[in-house]
C-alpha cells in the first residue's frame, strides 16, 4: 500500500502554488503559476531517481527504469492545471499517484520489468486555451501541432508563444513515445460514487461532448432611446437559446446534459443593448447519436430564434469527443486491484473528458476514479478524504504493477 | 449664426483622442484619454479668452464675462467621456457647440450681460462608474462626494482615486454654482426627428429610468459531471429573467423599454456551470407609475424564477431617476429660437438621461436635440450631418443669447 500521508503532503504543497480566492486553485494552464507547479514537480521526480522528458507541448515524462530493456513502458497521470476557480485534486491527484507509486516502489525497493513513466498533460482544462486535454490530443494524433500553437487565449496571446514563454516547450517530437498501457486516476467530479457508498469507480466507459460556440451579432444601440421594435438585442436571443439548450438537454436525460459556461456580452455596458454576444454550449452524452442528435437541433433552434428576430448567427466546433470505450484488459486490471485491496467498487461511465480518452486511441487505457465530496467539481470547494486518494492511489499502484509485470 | 466647418473641426480633432475599433470613441470616463480629451477642451477655452473652472468632481466651467457683475451665468454643455464602443458626438456636441457658441460671441464680438459657461460633466455616460450622469447628480445634490467618490470600476478602482490620478480634481466645492439658466445640445440617440423630417427636437420632457443590478448565485460545477437534476446554474436562470425584462418592457410598448446592457457570469469557463451571475436591467419610461410597476414586476418575476430553481438572488438599485419636466421658459426658448432660425422643429421626450435632467432640479433648465441616422447611438457607427450639428448649435446660440440678454 501506499503512504497515505506522504501523497496528501504532497497534493496540499502543490496546492500551494496558483491559490485560488476560496480555498482551492487558479493555476491556468501556462501561466508562471503553471511553470511553478511543472518545477516543483520535476524536483519531486529527480529526487524520486527519474529522468524527466519533455516534448515540444509541454507534456512531462518521468521515467523509473524496468530490467526488460525491450519493454515499452507502463504510462500513469493526469494534468497539474486547474480552472480559474478551480479545485486541488481536479487532474492533480491524478499526477502525485503518480508519483507517490514510484516512491512507494522505491521504498520497497521494488522492481518492474516495464518502465514507468509519469505524466503531466499540458492544458487539460482548456479553460485558458480551447478545446480541453488539447495535448493529449496532439500526443493521439487528434489536432496537429501547429494548430495547437495557434490556439489563441481571450488576450489572444497563443498556445505557442505563451508555452515558450513559461519556459517549458521542450524538444522532444510529440507522440513518438509508445506506451504498454496507461492509466489515469482522477477524482470523480459527479455524485454517483459517493452516492452509492463505492470507493472505487471502475471506469469503463467515458461521456462523449461536443463544444459549440456560437456568436449572435445583432445592433449596438442605446437602451433608453431605442424604441423596442427597432432593438436587435443580441443578448436577448441568447437567453433564449439557452433555454433551449436546457430543454434539448432535458430531453435526454438522463443520457444528456449540457449547459453554456462561457458567455462575453459586448460592449458589456449597463446602457448599451447587446450588439454581439459569444458564448460556447457544452453537449455530452455516452450516446454518439444523442450527441449528434443535440448538435442538430441546437444549431436548428439557434437559428430560428435568430431569425425570428432579424439577428445573425455563426456556430463554430470549438471542441468535441466521441464516447470512449476504455480496453478491456485495463478495466479488468483495475477492478482485479480494488478486488484484490478489497475496496468497495463500481462500474462507471465517466462524465468528463481526460487525457486518458484520447490516450486510449493509441494504447490499451483504464481510469481508476474516486469519490468527491457532493459531487462537486470545478469549484474551489472542491474535496476528497485523505482515505479516498489513497484507496484510489493503492488502486492505481496494483494495477500498474500487474501490468507493469514485477 | 455659428460658424459650421469650425464646429466639425473641433468635433473631428476631439474624436481623435481615444479612438474606438471601429470609427467611433472610446475615451471612457478617469481614463489618460478623457483627461487628454480635458486638456484639448481647456486649451480651446483658454484661447477664447475663458477661464477655466474646475470643481471636486472633476467637472469643468469655462467662463466668459458678461457686462453685469450681478448677474447669473447662463450655463451650457454636456459631457466629453464616452462608451466604451461610443459615437463621436454622444455629449461631445453639447460641449463643443457651447465652445462655438462664444468663438461666435467672440468673433462678432457680442457681449451679454449674463456671463457664459460651459460645461463638460464628469462620467455622464455611467458605464465605467454607476450611475450615469454621476457628477452632475453630485451638482444637484442627489449624491454625496463621499458615495461618488466610493464608486468601484470593474477592477476595484474608486472614481475618487481615478479622478486624483488624471489629475482632474480641482479645488472648487460641488454644487455651489447657482445658474440663471442651463441648456444642453444633444443628438437624439433616437429614431424620431429623422423620421418625421425635422432639424431640431424642442425636449419637453425625459423619461425616468431604473437600474437594478442582480446577483444570482447557484453552484460553479463541472458540466459534464454534474447530472441535470443536482445543477444550479446560474446562467439560465439569468436567460430566463431576461425573458421577462423584455415580456415587461413589451406589456407597456410604446411606454416603456427594457434590456439587460451589462452581463457578467463566473467563473465564465467552458466547462463550468456558472455558479454566478451579475447583470444590469435598464427599465425606461416616461410615466413614473410605469417605472415602478415595472420594478416591482421584475423582482417579482426574477425571485419566483430563482425560487423555482433552488437558487439565490440579490438585486440592487445601481441608478434611477423619475421622469423630468423642462423648465417651461427655457423650452420656449429653445422653440423660439428654432422657429426666428426658420429651422423646423418638433417637440420630444428624451429616451436618454441626460446631465440637464439633474441640472433641471436646481436651476430652469431645457434641451435641444439634433437628429442622428437612423436613430443609432452608443455604437461607433454613430452619425450626424455638419448641417444637423449646425442647426442645433444656431439654436443654442439664440437661445442663449435671448436668455443672457444682449
Ligand atoms: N476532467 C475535466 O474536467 N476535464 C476537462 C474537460 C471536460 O470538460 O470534460
Ligand atoms: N445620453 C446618454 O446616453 N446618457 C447616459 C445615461 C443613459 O443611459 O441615459
Amino acid at each position: 500500500r501506499i503512504n497515505s500521508e506522504r501523497l496528501w503532503g504532497s497534493l496540499m504543497e502543490m496546492a500551494e502554488i496558483g491559490p485560488g480566492v476560496a480555498g482551492g486553485n487558479n493555476r491556468q494552464t501556462l501561466t508562471d503559476e503553471d511553470s511553478e507547479g511543472r518545477h516543483l514537480f520535476q524536483k519531486w521526480c529527480e529526487a524520486a531517481g527519474c529522468t524527466m522528458g519533455l516534448d515540444q507541448m509541454g507534456n512531462m515524462f518521468a521515467t523509473r527504469a524496468g530490467t526488460d530493456p525491450d519493454a515499452l513502458p507502463v504510462y500513469v497521470g493526469s494534468h497539474l492545471d486547474t480552472q480559474p476557480t478551480g479545485g486541488k485534486y481536479d487532474g492533480v491527484l491524478g499526477v502525485l499517484s503518480g508519483l507517490e507509486l514510484l516512491r512507494t516502489l522505491n521504498d520497497l525497493d521494488i522492481k518492474t520489468r516495464h518502465p514507468i513513466v509519469v505524466t503531466n498533460w499540458t492544458n487539460e482544462e482548456g479553460t485558458r486555451y480551447a478545446p480541453a486535454m488539447l495535448s493529449s490530443g496532439v500526443f493521439a494524433g487528434l489536432h496537429t501541432q501547429d494548430w495547437a500553437y495557434a490556439r489563441t487565449d481571450a488576450e489572444g496571446k497563443t498556445f505557442g508563444d505563451e508555452l515558450q514563454r513559461i519556459g517549458w516547450r521542450g524538444e522532444e517530437e510529440v507522440g513518438q513515445r509508445k506506451m504498454h498501457a496507461f492509466f489515469e486516476l482522477h477524482i470523480e467530479q459527479g455524485p454517483i460514487l459517493e452516492a452509492e457508498g463505492k470507493e472505487i469507480g471502475v471506469v469503463t466507459h467515458g461521456q462523449g461532448l461536443s463544444w459549440t460556440q456560437i456568436t449572435i451579432t445583432g445592433k449596438d444601440a442605446h437602451t433608453g432611446s431605442t424604441p423596442m421594435p427597432m432593438r436587435k438585442n443580441a443578448g436577448l436571443a441568447m437567453a433564449r437559446v439557452l433555454e433551449k439548450v436546457d430543454e434539448i438537454a432535458l430531453s435526454h436525460v438522463p443520457h444528456a446534459v449540457g449547459a453554456a459556461g462561457h458567455i462575453d456580452v459586448y460592449p458589456n455596458s449597463r446602457n448599451v443593448i447587446p450588439g454581439k454576444v459569444v458564448f460556447t454550449v457544452d453537449l455530452r452524452s455516452p450516446d454518439l447519436d444523442v450527441i449528434t442528435d443535440m448538435e442538430t437541433r441546437l444549431r436548428t433552434e439557434a437559428q430560428a430564434i435568430v431569425d425570428a428576430m432579424g439577428l445573425e448567427i455563426e456556430f463554430e466546433k470549438v471542441g468535441g469527443f466521441d464516447p470512449v470505450t476504455f480496453d478491456e484488459g485495463c478495466v479488468s486490471a483495475v477492478r482485479t486491484a480494488a478486488e484484490r485491496l478489497g475496496y468497495s467498487h463500481m462500474n462507471l461511465i465517466s462524465g468528463a473528458g481526460h487525457d486518458a480518452c484520447w490516450i486510449n486511441r493509441v494504447a490499451p487505457t483504464a481510469m481508476i476514479m474516486c469519490p468527491c465530496v457532493d459531487g462537486l467539481s470545478h469549484n474551489e470547494a472542491e474535496e476528497i478524504s485523505p482515505e479516498w486518494a489513497a484507496a484510489g492511489t493503492d488502486v492505481l499502484l496494483h494495477a500498474v504493477l500487474e501490468t507493469a509485470e514485477v
